[in-house]
């Protein structure tokens, strides 16, 4: 029997509380000690990699409270729960489904009268046999010739997900051999995202990928419009340059509009979609199905180990708990995510969404005020960039700020240089570990401007290569830890009533319906 | 005589202490007084752009205590002492000069034998002079033809602000007409950062502009072999196609590896030095140095407004007060920035390092720990689309964030679509306008999970259309208010010290001099 219930009234919790400050990593991050923690602080990962807390300020005390409390909140329990298709997300009466894109760990979900894993895959499947005729030269343009270029038209979870893995793929792909098309993204109503964009690609060779699951979304209908418009003025027949991923009941879903169309349902939240179509279209015609199967073998992996009932050993659930501990006893308000690998460039921004969307709410899952706080700002850039950057105020500044950082032993390119006896990832991966111990143990200086207090925790994700099997992992270690973080926190990590109040506001001052600092504010922008 | 001194030995500021929870706005807020606020509480800036702090959490009453602050703490007194050339940069014992770059507000600056601004000018000349021949054809690669790329290689300041500048007006310029090259940047030590670059360029058409004031830099230098490499492998002379951005001191500074080499100095820090050679040599050969001169006139003109010791009419001083209140009175611990300008995608990521780094800081310019929070946490994104990603958390989390909006009424290309009665540039302003009003107002629903409690402060930058003046004038306001809140704060905010000691841990990991955890990080990563 699962109780949902609000994370102070866990007995566990206060034992949690009691440990503020427990563990000064100056001192036992230093010597003999400090190599046991990393030896003994790791926990295997999907596709060789491994979460590494030797950093964070735990020892088995804390530890042992942290397990306590995963048991007494019930975190297996619930992850099965969803799993089995229980209604999760209870503010919009859905279930929460996206792990079913990538496997099948629990009992059949049967809704809307399917099992919905067999819908997932025939999904996947037409979208993989799409991406072959595409690329067969079997699906062309009016002067049948193939297409080279993909566009993804959507925003948000359409289109941060879908674009931080293209990224993360796309020097892979080249690589090894299998970039199929190049991808490009338009998503802000700002008039200069899809003209610049359109201004940079062959119009006649490309193929535009619209994703709204409601198909209702401003600025992605706006966007087809002026894609549309734009293809036309090129003398271009639209309906065979686009096809729509979209939910079976949307306008666009049986549209003469579009060359195919490809399902998701209410049961996979924006944020939670890049294993879907909404990435799985963009992805197999960018780098072929096969490519897309690994990435989401990656992510089913993951998602088995999330299912772990013992928390020490699983890595979603452990790093969903030392950030609690983070958050609400040692009362740090953000994390950064700093992802040694230019490929992981906007993997932050996806986190961000991911993160700041899911748990980003006052009340918790029956609706009432929480009385701790929730979800924090979460932000990143890649290293060693961040180093010249903002990562001063990480290490000197007044407030902590809790990292989260990746790595891998090898690049994905291959190309290097070697100078002053090392290669430049081995500066990158130096830098990486260096940045672990400056902001653990500080440094003590006499002129207190070059003083480090240390005491700054961090983790790191570690594995030899970002392939695609390896991103999913990744893609699935974050995702479900936010959703292990949300049950503790006892909210409701799958809607996003947030964004509702501007889009209402927006609209009335597009029908001039307004009047005090509205209005002002609408003429002061010439509206 | 000024006096350098903490900001918690102001009698001012415990008068302001005193206003927390002073002004409630979602009352303020709403119907005429919410229209006067608006009306009322907008400052002029430089290049037609205004400052419009409505929905912040002030009144007559907290503006006075603010004011008060700025006299009592010499905020005037201290920009101006910084115009003359005095040594602001107390622990490198520097003088503080990049307002130099683009104009001349106080006397004349004497330092290393010369007037500075005059030796600005003749590098910004000599930048000027070399872009017209590149432009002209009269400095042309090994075959006598016209480059038509040119690729900056440098991390931090010499990336993130010359980055964000140039994608803030590539689209403004090849709309104009003056897109003279286009521009690429490799920073990271990732070899796949470079290589990414390198094999999506026209190698015999690219020159490259070499970024490092010390000629020291390991990742530059890195990138510099790398690059080396490549033109060399396909056949090219990288003497032909390199020139060296450095200080006159700097090993890079008279080498026959250059093309022609271009000044800064050690009173121009990295992330203050877009208007120095480091932003001038790059912007000029893509823009031509005219669009670069208009970028340093509009920071010219707000470096002046800046001036006006009128706190109230200064739009600088307002926001590093009206931030100062935030952050150490109310206790926000983070900002976003949030422009509602797709080209503006960058500016945030540079907002973070000037910010962060520049006060991210725990003692003051003495040496001595402060009691008190200094620099927040800085990130953003561009709207629409940050508000289908982490808004949710802005509008319902648990924690304020006071935000920073930027809007202009018009595009930068200027091709549009009208549907639904309105252009996709009147939507982008229509959701600014909404969101400022919906964070400020909130909104109550009977449902807890439909409900906004507003009160969440922000402000906004308009200005007709994002030009090159425009953008110098942005940077300038967010530079000086940088500089205002380290004076409020007492820190030396021209130093970064904090960055230093991860660079001497990572040199031990590359010569294998480690032990403990940091050899056991080695071991896991293979280095």
């Amino acid at each position: 029997m699962i109780a949902w219930k609000n994370l102070d009234t866990a007995a566990s919790y206060q034992k949690l509380v009691s440990l503020k400050d427990h563990v000064d990593l100056t001192q036992v991050m230093q010597g003999e000690s400090g190599a046991e923690r990393v030896a003994k602080y790791s926990v295997p990962m999907a596709e060789g990699l491994c979460f590494n807390y030797a950093a964070k300020q735990v020892d088995s005390e804390v530890l042992a409270a942290l397990a306590e409390l995963a048991r007494e909140m019930q975190l297996s329990e619930k992850y099965e729960a969803l799993l089995n298709g229980e209604m999760i997300n209870t503010g919009e009466k859905r279930l929460v489904l996206h792990q079913l894109t990538r496997g099948q760990l629990g009992q059949d979900v049967m809704a809307d009268g399917v099992n919905k894993r067999e819908f997932y895959v025939s999904q996947q499947k037409k979208a993989a046999e799409f991406a072959q005729k595409v690329h067969a030269g079997q699906v062309v343009n009016a002067a049948g010739e193939k297409f080279t270029t993909v566009v993804q038209i959507g925003i948000g979870g359409s289109d941060l997900g879908p674009r931080a893995m293209y990224i993360a793929l796309e020097n892979w792909a080249r690589t090894n051999g299998c970039l199929k098309m190049e991808a490009r993204f338009i998503s802000n109503v700002d008039p200069d995202d899809a003209a610049a964009v359109l201004g940079n690609i062959d119009l006649a060779h490309s193929l535009f990928v619209l994703v709204s699951k409601s198909g209702t979304t401003l600025e992605t209908l706006t966007n087809e419009s002026f894609v549309k418009n734009a293809l036309k003025n090129a003398g271009l027949d639209p309906a065979r340059h686009m096809v729509a991923v979209t939910s079976e009941t949307s306008p666009l879903a049986k549209s003469d509009d579009y060359l195919a169309a490809f399902f998701m349902d209410d049961y996979i939240g924006g944020r939670y979609s890049s294993t879907s179509c909404v990435g799985g279209v963009i992805l197999s015609l960018a780098f072929g199905p096969d490519v897309f199967a690994q990435f989401l073998d990656g992510a089913a992996a993951e998602d088995k180990l999330s299912l772990n009932s013992d928390p020490l050993s699983n890595p979603e659930m452990l790093d969903a708990l030392i950030g609690l501990y983070e958050r609400n006893v040692m009362g740090y308000p953000a994390t950064a995510v700093l992802p040694y690998s230019q490929a992981l460039s906007r993997f932050p921004a996806h986190l961000q969404q991911l993160d700041m969307e899911s748990n980003g709410k006052s009340v918790n899952r029956f609706g009432e005020p929480v009385s701790y706080v929730t979800g924090p700002v979460i932000f990143g850039e890649p290293g060693t960039n961040g180093q010249h950057s903002f990562y001063q105020l990480l290490h000197q500044g007044t407030d902590i700020v809790p990292l989260q950082f990746v790595g891998f032993s090898k690049s994905q390119i291959g190309t290097d240089v070697d100078i002053q006896g090392s290669t430049s990832q081995q500066k990158l991966c130096a830098n990486v570990a260096a940045q672990i111990m400056a902001f653990a143990c500080g440094k003590k200086d006499e002129n207190s401007n070059k003083n480090f207090i240390g005491g700054r925790p961090s983790s790191i994700i570690i594995g030899e290569q970002l392939t695609p099997g390896a991103l999913g992992a990744l893609l699935a270690h974050f995702e479900n830890k936010v959703m292990f973080q949300g049950f503790l926190w006892n909210l409701n990590s799958f809607d996003q009533e947030g964004v509702q109040l501007g889009k209402v506001l927006a609209k009335r001052v597009l029908a001039h319906d307004t009047d005090g600092a509205l209005q002002a504010y609408s003429k002061l922008l010439h509206i």
